[in-house]
């Protein structure tokens, strides 16, 4: 038994009294999975070549824990670390590896003890790992796998990309529908292809279609001579081979599932989804909302320097061609501005409170777009709500930005411009906030990839417009 | 069996055919797990009081999507609806409801069903309703429980908020070690109160001290005669009771567990997380973070109007007093800007593009931390290479600056300005957005919460004040 505290050692009896302990107060430590000590005591051994003490060092880590270990030291340390434990090397830590980290490792090892690893893993593990290959080093792998074992990773790699076909795993457990519990257990006991773990057993016909799905808990739990036909777990839920990924998070999240089948075009059983799959794609689709909400491209952190700047400098780029729109309105008024300064100093504050206000919105809706929760009259009282919502966060800073303009500038009419201004862009950003991911999600793209940046530009424009437009008319 | 696709009906084959056929296209339909089909059936039904026709509608139904049936009514429908269903309401329903829905059924079905509800929900679905409860619907509630469960709800909810022990189920299988797997089936097989689902056994010594856990697979799979002592999962981690909630779904993620035991201090067992409750945590931090990143406190799509309008103008007021220490910046070169109008076209360029470019940095960042991928020698690495891409960004918009000043102003030193404030304003932005969340991290504090409007701020006023102040001191 491993404990979580990385300062004990391993034992059989958790002892946690010290973590308990020192989680009480009101600073959590972070708990790490690897502790900074482990680390110095590797390089150490690197330096020393030491390679009985590395593997003593290395030998009780769970295979998440040796590749975070992988990723955290540097290349030079990486590669020999890596060559050191080759012929040894815990197939399971490949899938765990960021994928530019696991490129260098996959270097170290070579395709052949790669393509050993590969058959050792669960499939859709060792899936993960084959459809981020380069395309020679795809076609090199699948050549050292077995006919059958290869044809099988073909045919998932034709699946879409982010499907439920690309997420499952093709090993689970079958049983037909007259079994009885007790033949059930007995087969399980004398099993030897069973997949390492499992929550269910799948009862299909002989022609593979999925009839039924018995938890191992109901099966325990019945009588020995109950038929499967009468153990069916009451929801279990048949997943579309080509549903994307995103979907299948929802239902395991809705349904609170733990693992679910997984079905073709004609409901003959494929292969299985389990929870722990999820939760790698809940993290990292919500990783991928934030960054796009943000207009960023999701970056991988261990990914390299140039490829990091390339993608920076595009979105950055996308937001330089919005400043330069607002650039452009702000140029139309240059004569208003040389007459009255005060304009440009005040003319940030309208653009910046209708883009905050208007990304507070949209991200509400992307979220609840995201959740299922705008359906039915529920858009329809969403809009309203959102729209007197931003009536009224207009009214109320309009109010706060003429007390300003008088404090300030002594000047009611450029309060009034200011408050109109506010009113009016505050009023856009909120329809825009509700309606843009409205919009977008009925046109089949995915609300959080555009609508930050379209947003942001929309409301720069109208904020710039409207109050130096409102001035020039009024004013002068 | 029932069957995803909300326009089959309830059979005992999975018909997924005709939606795996209609997901195969681009534009692959949005799933809903309750159609608007079967909405305006139950609004029809509604207005008709047709409470048999209501139930038959109703029945199918799983308790998550009863609670999304329920959100999705108008309020004066909701209640006629919940009255209608009153005698035979799931309770499983009720932790799927939103905070403020779910307050309104209460409301309906009155403090002596909820109690009864309460009692047949597992622990920690029911500690999910109690304590988000008003202080005296909590007593009045806790009241109408018998002493020995009040106690253990009483117990849990001296746990800290967002703590595993709030996380947890009390209802858990134990073992003691001396039992052989058959011994153990047996148990399982006639045990009455048992917990309706489990994936693992776990073995506890005569003080209920927590010595191993032997997974449901692996039990089935072992010898009949093998004792527990030697079942025990490899990779069974602890979870001590105070460890916070987004500590506990980090663990999940990265040893992919299923379930795993809550201990106290002492190492005694208490309940179990499992993988669904995980789910939800993921779910509620991931929205969170992004909501906070953005500057928004977290909406509850459902919440009533004031309530949201309150929350919404208090951040916005935040952005206000960032945005007029902007404006201050400003004001200071009026002078500047009337010699030169240009300044005030220009000046949201520098500002906007460090703001993005910050963003961009303090996103991954913030991710990183969240992922603990930022530890050892990687941090150094990190900060490196993001000032190193900060000043590459500074350097190619400053170019691009430098061509947009001579082709429309034709002016080289306005060029030269705008470059060299865009470098200095870039290189800050990559250094707060990678410092800044360390920083608040180290404290002690949720690098997500406060870091997002702190770099804008930053960057608004450095952006400003640069691109002014370089224009004053080298242009007049």
């Amino acid at each position: 038994m491993k404990p979580i505290d990385p300062k004990d050692k391993n034992e059989h009896i958790p002892r946690t009294d010290h973590s308990a302990a020192s989680d009480m107060g009101a600073d959590t430590p972070m708990l790490d999975t690897i502790s900074s000590h482990l680390i110095q005591a590797i390089k150490k051994s690197l330096e020393k070549e030491d390679k009985k003490a590395i593997k003593k060092l290395v030998e009780p880590l769970h295979a998440a824990d040796l590749a975070d270990l992988i990723e955290t030291l540097k290349p030079a340390n990486r590669e020999q670390l890596v060559k050191f434990l080759r012929p040894t090397l815990d197939p399971e830590m490949l899938p765990e590896l960021d994928d530019s980290v696991r490129e260098e490792v996959i270097e170290y090892i070579g395709i052949e003890q790669l393509a050993k690893a590969l058959r050792e893993l669960d499939s859709d593990d060792a899936l993960s790992i084959i459809e981020y290959l380069e395309p020679d080093q795809q076609h090199a792998v699948l050549h050292t796998i077995p006919a059958k074992e290869r044809a099988s990773f073909e045919q998932v790699l034709t699946y879409p990309e982010e499907s439920a076909g690309r997420l499952m795993q093709q090993e689970v457990v079958v049983a037909p529908p007259f079994w009885t519990a007790k033949e059930t257990l007995e087969y399980l006991r004398k099993g030897t292809d069973l997949p390492e773990s499992f929550y269910e057993i799948y009862v299909v016909d002989p022609r593979y279609h999925l009839v039924g799905a018995v938890s191992l808990n109901t099966l325990i739990k019945a009588d020995e001579d109950k038929k499967l036909t009468q153990l069916y777990n009451e929801d279990l839920r048949a997943i579309p081979l080509t549903m994307d990924r995103e979907e299948v998070a929802y239902l395991f999240h809705h349904y609170a599932l733990v693992s679910a089948p997984v079905v073709d075009g004609k409901g003959r059983l494929l292969g299985m989804i389990t929870a722990d799959d999820v939760l790698e794609v809940i993290e990292e689709e919500a990783e991928k909302d934030i960054l796009q909400l943000a207009g960023v491209t999701d970056t991988d952190f261990h990914a390299p320097f140039f490829e990091t700047f390339y993608r920076r400098v595009g979105w950055l780029f996308i937001g330089l061609v919005n400043t330069m729109l607002a650039v452009t309105v702000i140029a139309q008024f240059t004569s208003s501005i040389e007459k009255m300064v005060a304009l440009a100093v005040l003319m940030p504050v309208v653009a910046t409170m209708g883009g905050n206000g208007g990304m507070q919105v949209l991200i509400v809706t992307v979220r609840a777009i995201a959740m299922r929760e705008l359906r039915g009259p529920n858009t329809q009282r969403a809009i309203i709500k959102e729209s007197l919502i931003g009536a009224l966060n207009g009214l109320f800073f309009a109010l706060i930005l003429i007390g300003i303009a008088i404090l300030y500038y002594d000047d009611l009419g450029l309060g009034f411009v200011l408050a109109g201004a506010m009113i009016f862009n505050m009023l856009w950003a909120a329809l825009a906030g509700v309606f843009l991911p409205i919009i977008i999600d009925r046109l089949g793209f995915d609300p959080a990839v555009a609508s930050g940046p379209l947003l942001i530009a929309s409301t720069d424009v109208l904020g710039f417009a409207s109050f130096l437009g409102f001035a020039t008319l009024f004013l002068f």
